[in-house]
């Protein structure tokens, strides 16, 4: 999960050297330190690049900006027309940058510190790109992947070799690992989630896989319940990461065997802390330690987090794995 | 589900005659005319009360308005101090209107239609009175249940108190079954659903059995995933509605060993409607046909529904079923 942001002061005094969001993204010398502040900070066993999932669309052309508290906001993509004008070609070259950063973290990291690279999903690209930014519900999404299935269809695949491409750049550049993120994969309904979201990062972990056998793929189709199972059998996928709606005894059960699994602490019980937050973690430990486990929390730190906490429950973590 | 509502032209005239949308459900006229419309429009097996889960915080003295466009607000409730102002001992008495418009609807239905009463479960309930509204992942909720456990366990024990007691007067003014909408129960995490959602829909499962052993009582708590099985197998629990990101086919082999299954159309693919639609509609009919079922949608009706799309469904459920 991403570990730069907002509860860091360091984080913050770094975003302000740039002038919008994006620009921090690209400017190498910018990410790299904020990809490493939270390493540096913590001593963390691993780290993930700074960057964010929407480089991909802005790499494609479309238009993409970040408004200060309303999030992302996107010139939305609807038609076949529109589609047909997202230019892949210049893909690697536009997102020269994020390789760079990638590069230039794997440069300043510890031996022993993994790296992580990562990117978004076909379907919750897909959604940004519909639906013009974030959404509660993704009725734009799912309305035109009924409507007009044919036109998701093509988003998914131009998205599916778009997210090969940049991870593959990504390891080439020095990433040991890479997550998919499936943020929206629980907007989608039963019937559309083998074809938007189960197929897609099959395909784009089988690709992976030809090329850079020795590089884990991890998942993270969030909020997909008992489906979290179907992605850790998928061929290629080495780790699962789930959020914390799902109980870990039943992760051990149904997931593990497959694949390893990555979670799964809420963000906002680490924000609060305190005695609750320790016994959690020592729920997730003992439900998941005895197989191929990661600890990790159920989605990102959320801004209000004292570092503090962050420290206390590294501690814990380290602890009981000692 | 809610089947009254925009996209509905007579409910869209029906609405302009109330000032607010609490006065309108508290005016029985208007609330019996709009949960009559759907069924004489579609004649259903069934008509749900028209009203609204927020009537219940209403009643308890809590401020809550609905402004266009943006939802239900509410003057947020977050103390010990403030969670004690709230008045139980009026509900029934406020929530008068509502009994006369079930009785209002009870009259007016043709016999073999039953008539079924709903609340929203504490949890739910209690996201907007501390969320002060809608939330996309009710943060504010989830950190006051980890903060200050004991406030959100008073808040809950109030709130299945009180849905208890309406339940208990829709029945007696001549609801036959009822249904409890967990809308937010996917938003809690592993470690707090049995405490905040489980366990108060089995007691108020077991309540209602005891006062009324005739009366069916359904769960919905949406988004919980491969949950959905806990909450089937609670003792007086006979129906779940289950949403459309769960496969039907699981629900027929995990949920309705333990209980009958309502859904689960996607209400995005009723306003797409087609070919998706009729092939969708026939495969929820395949899996859950064979067992106690109940044809519905995964969630409520969506403003721009057309009706000839619900009537292209209903004459395809009862053609199958036929």
């Amino acid at each position: 999960m991403r570990q730069a942001g907002r509860h860091l002061p360091e984080y913050c005094a770094l975003r302000r050297r740039a002038s919008s969001f994006l620009d921090f993204c690209y400017t190498p010398e910018l990410a790299v330190e904020a990809s490493l502040q939270p390493v540096r900070r913590y001593r963390l066993d691993a780290a993930i690049v700074f960057s964010d999932i929407l480089v991909i669309p802005d790499a494609l052309g479309q238009r993409v900006w970040f408004e200060q508290g309303t999030g992302p906001k996107l010139e939305p993509v609807l038609t076949g027309g529109e589609i047909d004008r997202l230019n892949p070609n210049r893909l690697t070259e536009r997102l020269q940058p994020v390789y760079e950063t990638v590069a230039g973290v794997r440069a300043e990291l510890p031996a022993g510190t993994a790296l992580i690279g990562f990117a978004g999903a076909p379907w919750t690209i897909a959604t940004y790109m519909i639906e013009g930014g974030t959404s509660r519900d993704h009725e734009r999404a799912r309305a035109l992947a009924y409507r007009a299935p044919r036109v998701v269809e093509r988003l998914i695949e131009i998205l599916t070799a778009a997210v090969v491409e940049h991870l593959l750049a990504q390891i080439r550049a020095g990433a040991e690992a890479v997550q998919i993120f499936d943020s929206w994969a629980g907007a989608l309904p039963a019937t559309l989630r083998e074809r938007h979201s189960l197929r897609p990062i099959a395909e784009i972990a089988a690709r992976i896989g030809e090329a850079c056998p020795e590089v884990p793929v991890i998942a993270f189709p969030r909020g997909v319940g008992g489906a979290y199972a179907d992605y850790a059998a998928l061929a290629g996928i080495a780790a699962v990461s789930i959020d914390q709606t799902v109980d870990p005894r039943w992760a051990a059960a149904a997931v593990q065997p497959h694949a390893a699994v990555q979670g799964n602490l809420d963000p906002v019980l680490l924000a609060a802390g305190g005695r609750a937050m320790d016994e959690a973690v020592d729920g997730i430990l003992a439900a998941l330690g005895g197989g191929p486990f990661v600890f990790n929390l159920g989605h990102g730190v959320v801004p209000d987090t004292p570092p503090a906490h962050v420290e206390t429950l590294i501690a814990r973590v380290k602890g009981n794995a000692a």
